[in-house]
């Protein structure tokens, strides 16, 4: 009722907010073994693929690598990312980010500055995490 | 303020309100690679394990997999399958399964009733949608 705080309604934070800083991103020509080392150390889904400068150009998940496994295995990861790869702005709200995921059936998304840098990471885990913390 | 709906404070949905109930199960004989199609052909991350009659065993997913590949590959999913999975009930609220999926720095639960079987999947990507979905 009335006597319910409404402070998750009102104040909703920003992609900024929630995301993860600490990225693991890297370059197209790595093989898919060290893909999935990397994935493993840092217990995470999904890494960004830069380019040497830094610019978002794809996205290699623990999926891929699956299907990697399941279809005979291509040597580096350039063969198996995904080059259309949708990402988000540090400002946008999580409303945005959650509805991106949404649409697209994925669970993570680049976010990246104006010069296309990758800046962080959003996942529906820690969309769901907002969902644990209310009460 | 005052004017906005607190429907979504009001009536949080349950764990079986959310999830999806078109789960594919899988035994531990089964090949790593079978595993793999499987994650593949459906479009998710996570494999609940089940014993012949049913039960939940253990969890298995891209993640799994792409650790057998960073490591060389063992034959069976028995040999790389979480056995201690998190679980969670039908009727249990979804900020349990949020604070679960927290706690453990995971993104699925499998859904089981009280013989332990499992009769749905929730998932964080479930629980982000929900943001999405709010306004
Ligand atoms: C720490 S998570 C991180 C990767 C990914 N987000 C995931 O959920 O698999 C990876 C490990 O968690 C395990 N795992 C995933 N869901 C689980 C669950 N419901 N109960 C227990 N372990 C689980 C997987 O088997 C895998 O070994």
């Amino acid at each position: 009722g009335s006597s319910r705080p409404m402070k998750q309604t009102k104040e909703s934070p920003n992609v900024g907010d929630v995301m993860s800083r600490d990225v693991v991103t890297v370059f197209e020509d790595i093989p898919v073994e060290k893909a999935a080392k990397l994935i493993i150390s840092g217990s995470f889904d999904h890494l960004p693929v830069v380019s040497r400068d830094g610019r978002l150009i794809g996205i290699i998940t623990a999926w891929d690598i699956s299907k990697a496994v399941a279809s005979g295995k291509p040597s580096r990861i350039a063969e198996i990312m995904t080059r259309r790869v949708h990402s988000v702005r540090l400002d946008e709200p999580i409303e945005l980010a959650a509805r991106t995921l949404d649409t697209h059936s994925i669970s993570a998304l680049p976010v990246v500055d104006r010069e296309h840098k990758v800046i962080g990471m959003i996942t529906s885990n820690h969309l769901s995490r907002l969902l644990a913390r209310r009460r």
